[in-house]
């Protein structure tokens, strides 16, 4: 494992190059700004000395005094962003965090120049960045060793794709990867300690709580808690799936059983010819249902939710009338394609079904009501509840999937107002033309 | 209602002829029991002045000393039976309850010869009965209308079908009724105070539990408790199933809504012609799968429970196997012919299956055996658990019910030594050359 470590190591770590052509670039921004009047921070990975090879980021800070309103931070920032990428000549856009800030694209970077407040008590999530940044580097001056085992576990979590907390991944954030690493002082250690975590496992690297069991209630909807060094009142883990952390915790388990490079830089699979998916559709004798959606561009951090709020609410639907879902997913080319995938084990239902009434011991009026209503089918008792065998709106799912639909019942908000809804079936999901979509049709669809 | 209680009464209170007769009968086989030197007691609704006109059962308890042993009681009990039977030139035979017992046919009527102890502390069920007719009568001398609601309740358990505690029933037995007029004072008020039941409720006639809150954890499976009056410890309405305490309590709302003679003499309804019952079979869309069962006489009060417990443990098997019951039902000629009836909301299947592995946070050695196994269908992580999509068994109705007869896992004893079990479907089902079934079968197919 070491020999291999070391190997992986050697191809993740930034060349010298590449690190002194950053360091000019920063040097020139923050002259820049410095002239501008405002105090430029660079925080994220480069900061750190946690960036990995052909990584194209560059985060630069502002600092706004707390005294300074948040509508002047908001303007003056986007002001001196524009400013800068139009003296450097770059293009650049606006995008949206905590506050709306400038992005640029300057010599093959990625440059961010975000406003924030410099307070210890923190205002809004991205206060908390400098602080960070200042805490992970306190760690590494104390132990050289971190940057590269930090590195490594990035790598090996971005290899197995669970690197990230934007809402497409639901993984571990980079700042997260750096606390893992810092308390359990090596990526082998983290990995080894991962596979004795449970679900709701609690970290405390700064052991800033005394009584860990109440976080469990602080944090009811946490798959893992990470407290922050820098505020007891954080789960840095927040953004963690479930998903995600069970992929997290096997991969750790499998990579100890046999280390191999394959965790770190995964060979990209062979894509399967559409005669082939299409071959193994039909072997699953499933009917499969594809809800596809042409919208305008969705920012992915809101897109990816409503897809899940969406499938979820279709599901939550389909089972009150009895259908049956094997499995669902989605995917989206995170521009103006968007597609549910709901794969059915029952999708076809008798004429009859049961109309469940009130319950025997309960409100007799509801109950007298419900048997002259339906007296012409013959209610009768079953498990102590009045039923009625009546006949079934929806016998195929082809005729309940457009009325759900139309309803749009708890689809998320921008999928509501979607310029067109469409409904495409088993071999017709195919003609969707995209390699990614195909691919996730690969992995969708079983090997047998 | 007044009016229409004294007709019914007209109708069911027995004729001065049938008691005449009937009183001619028991001093007769009193006279002989005496001198064989055994006490015969008049047990039943004949000696609590209960019966219903045509009722045709007399019962005669001979009591034995305490002293006398179990074997020997049983032992000239069927003796004196047999004895008393051939010298009234009848028709007799040998029946069980608590002990055998001999019962003959005398002149029209079913007359019981029953050994019992003469004793406070009962030592079988039926050492109780001649306190239950001494109570009973007791409280009718106190108040002589009581005789006369008694049998309206009677009538009306009997025409709404939920009269007698016998396991094909699972009703309201005469005792029981009885002790539901006296408690509430007429046929009437007891019809009220039902409608306001709960499941569990319990009533004390006598008031011997002074806290009635712990008999609910006495009777822990009861639906309805009904302390006996001479003897505190016993429920006198654990025979009472939820089902028929359903119908007791919603014919009597709908009595009391709108009192009619129907609801004690219900019409023998039209049977459907098989045409028809099989027009209505197609027209629910289900599939219908008969399970009939070819067998020796079983005594109904065994053949009943061996055909619920069947017909439920059959259903959790298809549970498993992802097929989906709609309704299941049995019927029996009693005989040597039982049928358990499965109707099928889903009985195809897709070929692909989730198989559950185990969960993610459980046994590691578990998870990496279950990889290990599955590794060529790709397991993959769903709701915490992981999951192989593999192929399934059995796809039909057709291929699991042959296997799970076959296996009879669950079955009641007689019916797995059953002589001959088959499988029949749809409108083969209605081949079956039986009245009572046909009946059985107008009732389990709705009139949609």
């Amino acid at each position: 494992m070491k020999k291999l470590l070391r190997e992986i190591l050697k191809e993740i770590t930034p060349t010298e190059e590449e690190h002194e052509l950053e360091k000019r670039i920063i040097e020139r921004i923050k002259k820049k700004l410095e002239k501008m009047g405002v105090r430029p921070v660079l925080v994220g990975s480069l900061a750190k000395d946690t960036d990995l090879r052909g990584d194209k980021d560059i985060d630069i800070f502002i600092m706004f005094h707390k005294d300074v309103s948040r509508e002047e931070l908001e303007e003056r920032a986007l002001e001196i962003g524009r400013k800068l990428f139009k003296e450097l000549n770059a293009r650049y856009e606006i995008d949206y965090a905590e506050h709306p800030y400038v992005r640029g694209f300057y010599r093959g970077y990625n440059v961010e120049i975000v406003p924030c407040y410099e307070t210890k008590e923190p205002r809004s999530a991205v206060d908390r960045t400098p602080y960070h940044t200042r805490y992970v580097r306190k760690k590494i001056r104390e132990n050289k060793n971190l940057s590269d085992e930090i590195r490594l576990l990035k790598q090996f979590m971005k290899g197995i794709g669970v690197y990230g907390a934007e809402a497409k991944v639901q993984g571990f954030s980079g700042y997260l990867t750096e606390l893992l690493v810092i308390n359990y002082g090596s990526f082998e250690n983290t990995l080894k300690a991962a596979t004795k975590w449970k679900f709701n496992q609690i970290l405390d690297p700064e052991n800033l709580w005394e009584d860990k069991e109440p976080l469990k209630y602080f944090f009811p909807d946490a798959s893992l808690i990470v407290i922050d060094p820098i505020d007891e009142n954080r789960n840095a883990a927040a953004a963690v799936s479930r998903q995600r952390l069970a992929e997290f915790i096997v991969a750790s388990i499998e990579f100890l059983k046999s280390p191999g490079r394959e965790f770190f830089f995964p060979p990209e699979e062979r894509l399967p010819s559409k005669r082939e998916l299409s071959r193994r559709m039909r072997s699953r004798g499933t009917k499969l249902m594809g809800i596809l959606f042409k919208h305008s561009r969705i920012n992915p951090n809101s897109l990816y939710p409503q897809l899940r709020k969406t499938a979820i609410a279709l599901k939550k639907s389909i089972d009150e009338f009895d259908f049956r879902i094997l499995k669902f997913d989605l995917w989206t080319d995170e521009n103006n394609l968007s597609v549910i995938l709901l794969d059915f084990e029952v999708w076809r239902l008798p004429r009859i079904r049961h109309h469940l009434g009130p319950p025997i011991d309960k409100n007799l009026k509801d109950q007298e009501n419900f048997i002259e209503k339906y007296r012409a089918y013959r209610p009768y008792i079953k498990n102590g509840r009045w039923v009625v065998d009546t006949e079934r709106e929806f016998k195929k799912i082809e005729q309940l999937l457009p009325r759900l639909i139309e309803e749009k019942k708890g689809f998320g908000k921008n999928l509501r107002s979607a310029k067109k809804i469409e409904i495409i079936e088993d071999r017709d999901i195919l003609k969707i033309d995209n390699k990614g979509f195909l691919r996730f049709m690969d992995r969708f669809l079983s090997p047998l």
